[in-house]
C-alpha cells in the first residue's frame, strides 16, 4: 500500500448542540483539521455518517458539508452504521492510495440530540436487522443486554467485573476539553446506576451526542517531516447483521478478520500496541473487542480491566480520551474521533492521559453488533 | 489510473416489489452479475443506496447484502442522493485502482414502494437542503420545477418542445424487459398528462420503483479477453446543494466538471460518445445534462430532441434502455443501472435499441438538483 500521512486532525466538543445544525458542526471540525495541517483545501472530501436522512431529514452530506465548508470538492457520504467514521477514512485512504486524489478531508459527524430520546433509539436500531430483529421490538441496547447477558453466564463474570472500563473511561475523560462527560464514577456508582436492559446500567452504556471529528490525509512521500504520523494498517470485515445467525455470538468474527489484516499490513502484532482506542459502546464490548484483537484469551476481557492493565500506564491502554462511555458517541462520527485521538498520542499531546512512548495505535470501529468492523493502526515513521 | 473492467452485470426488473425485502433485491442483482462474471464471490462489496434508513428502517446495508448473498466480504454503503449508484461505483473503482482489492461488487438498490407515497416525497426531499429548501416546504419535483419554469422563460420553450425527450424514452423501454413502464407515449399523451408541479406533468417525471443493479470489476490487466469493457473515465463533482445560492442556476455546473475530467481521463471528447445514458429525473435535466456535456450551447438542449438526434440512431442516443423516465429510478440504485445498460450496448446487447457500432459510452448519474454528480466513460478495448 502507497504511505499515506495524517497531517491534520480536528474535532468538535461532544454536547448537545441545539444551536448548530450539522453541516456547521461537520465544518468546524473541517476547519480545525485544515488549520492543523496548514492546508486551504483538499482534493476530495469523505462524510462518515449514519442517521442524518431519520434525525436531520438530510441526506446528501457530501456536498452539503463540502459546500458549507466552502470547498466546491468531491465529495460523498459513506455508511457503515456506528462505523461509519472508520469506514469513511478506509475510503477516502483508498481514493489517495489508488493516486485518485493527492490529499482527503475526513470527517466524520452526528446530531443526535434534536430529537425525542424514542426516536434516536429507533433510529439506532436501524443498525441491526430491521427485519428479524428490529420487527421484534428488540433496541440496539437490547442486543447488547443479550450478548452481555450470555457472556456472564458462559465465562461466571458478574456485573460488577465489567466496572474498570466504565471508571477508566470516565477518569481519562476529565482531561479531555471535548469529552462529552467530565465527572469521576466508582465502583458504587457503577453499580448503583439505573438499570437499562439487564444487565446494562446506565453506566455500561455510551452517550450519545452531536459532534464531529475530521481528518486530513496526504501521501507520505509529499512530506517532508520526519516525524509523520502514517496508517500502517486498514482493514474492513463483515459479519452477519443479526446476532443469532453467528455460530459464536460471543465472539467478534469481524473485529478479529480486520485486526488480523491491519497488523498483518503493518507488520505488529498485539504485542506492540502501545494505545487501543476501541469501540465500547456498551462495556461489554470492551472485552470482546479486546479478545477479538488478540489482547485476552475467549472470555477473558474482564480481567484486564480487573488487573489494572488498561489504564494510560497499563499494558494496553484503552479510551484515553474517554471512549464511547465519556467522549461520547456521535455515532458516525466515532470512528474519526478514535483515529484523531490516537494521533494525539502519538504526537503526544495527551498530557495526564498521555501513553508515555507510544508510537504504535490502533482504533477499532465497530457498526451494529460486530456486523461491520474498520481498523486503522497508525506509526509514527 | 490502472485500467479496470467491467466484466459482470446484472439487474433486477424495477417494479412493486412487495413480496420482496430490500435485501433479496439487492442480492437478486448481485447473484446475475456472479453468474455473468462466472466468479463465486469478489474482495469487496459497495452498496448505493439513498434511503433504505428512511424509508425501510434499516441502515448498516454494507453486512446485511453481504451476508444475505453469502458473502462474508468487505462491504460499504455509499451515499450520495439520486447520485448513490454511481459514487458506490467509484468507491469501489478506487478501492481497485488502489490494489486494496483485486475484484469488487458494486450494487444499488432501493426500495421505495412499501410505504405511502407522502412518506416518500418526504425521503426523496432530503436529497435537497434540509433547512433553506425542504423547510420551506417546497418537494423535489417543486425544485425541477421552478428550474424549468426559468429555463422556459430564458431561452423561449413551450412544455412540448420537452416532449421528445420523454417519447424517446417510453419507446426504447418497450424493449427493455426490466424497464418499469412499457407503453408508448405520444406528444398529445404527453401534453395532456397530469399536471403535478408547473410546468412538470407527470410525463416529465420519471416513476420511482423497487428495483437493483449490480456490476462487477477487476483489473483489466487480470483479463485475457479482447473484447473487453474498460472504465475509460470516472469524476465527480459537487455544487452547491440549494439552487439559490448558484450564480448560475441554469447551468449544471457539477455535471460539466465531471464530464470534463471524465473526458481528460478517457482522452475523448463529446463527439467520441456513441451512447449516453443520462439523468432524466424530469425532461429539463435531461436539457441540461447534455448541455452541461458538450452536446449543445446553453439553452439549446431541447433542440437536439426537437431534431431526432436523440434515438438510437441519432447523433447522441439518451435512454437507449428508457432513461429514469421509463427504465424508472429507483433513486439509489439508478447510476448502476445506467452503467449496466451502457455495458449492454457496448456489447451489442440491445436488440431493437441497440446503438449500431457502440465503441464508447457514457453515464451520468445526478444527487440532488445538480449538487453531486459522478460520471463514468466505458470503452470497449
Amino acid at each position: 500500500m502507497r504511505p499515506i500521512a495524517i497531517i491534520g486532525i480536528g474535532q468538535t466538543k461532544i454536547d448537545e448542540q441545539w444551536e448548530k445544525s450539522i453541516r456547521e458542526i461537520a465544518v468546524e471540525a473541517i476547519y480545525a483539521a485544515l488549520k492543523d495541517a496548514r492546508r486551504e483545501s483538499a482534493e476530495g472530501l469523505f462524510v462518515g455518517n449514519m442517521m442524518s436522512g431519520i434525525l436531520n431529514s438530510q441526506n446528501n452530506l457530501g456536498p452539503l458539508v463540502a459546500d458549507w465548508a466552502g470547498l466546491k470538492i468531491p465529495a460523498v457520504k459513506v455508511e457503515a452504521a456506528c462505523g461509519s467514521g472508520g469506514a469513511a477514512l478506509r475510503s477516502g485512504l483508498m481514493a489517495v492510495v489508488s493516486g485518485e486524489l493527492d490529499s482527503a478531508l475526513v470527517v466524520g459527524v452526528e446530531k443526535m440530540t434534536d430529537r425525542h430520546p424514542h426516536e434516536v433509539t429507533a433510529a439506532l436500531a436501524t443498525a441491526a436487522d430491521a427485519d428479524y430483529e428490529g420487527e421484534m421490538g428488540v433496541s440496539f441496547v437490547g442486543l447488547n443486554a443479550l450478548i452481555m447477558r450470555r457472556y456472564m453466564h458462559e465465562y461466571g463474570w458478574k456485573h460488577a467485573d465489567f466496572a474498570p472500563f466504565a471508571i477508566n473511561a470516565h477518569a481519562n475523560a476529565l482531561h479531555n476539553p471535548y469529552a462529552r462527560l467530565h465527572h469521576k464514577i466508582t465502583l458504587e456508582d457503577f453499580e448503583k446506576s439505573a438499570m437499562i436492559a439487564t444487565p446494562i446500567n446506565l453506566l455500561d452504556a455510551s452517550p450519545i451526542g452531536d459532534g464531529a471529528a475530521a481528518l486530513y490525509i496526504v501521501p507520505a512521500d509529499s512530506m517532508q517531516s520526519s516525524t509523520r504520523i502514517l496508517i500502517a494498517g486498514s482493514a474492513s470485515a463483515t459479519d452477519t447483521i443479526a446476532i443469532h445467525d453467528r455460530s459464536e455470538p460471543l465472539f467478534l468474527t469481524a473485529a478479529a478478520k480486520s485486526a488480523q489484516e491491519a497488523y498483518r499490513q503493518a507488520g505488529v502484532g498485539p504485542e506492540d500496541i502501545d494505545v487501543f482506542e476501541l469501540h465500547d459502546a456498551f462495556t461489554i464490548m470492551s472485552a470482546l473487542s479486546l479478545e477479538a484483537c488478540g489482547f485476552a484469551e475467549r472470555g477473558q476481557g474482564p480481567r484486564l480491566g480487573l488487573d489494572g492493565n488498561i489504564t494510560p500506564t497499563g499494558r494496553i491502554p484503552v479510551m484515553t480520551r474517554g471512549g464511547l462511555k465519556a467522549r461520547g458517541h456521535p455515532v458516525g462520527a466515532t470512528g474519526v474521533y478514535q483515529v484523531v485521538e490516537v494521533v494525539q498520542q502519538l504526537r503526544g499531546e495527551c498530557g495526564e492521559t498521555q501513553v508515555p512512548g507510544a508510537r504504535i495505535g490502533m482504533a477499532q470501529n465497530i457498526g451494529g453488533s460486530g456486523a461491520t468492523v474498520v481498523t486503522h493502526i497508525l506509526k509514527v515513521g
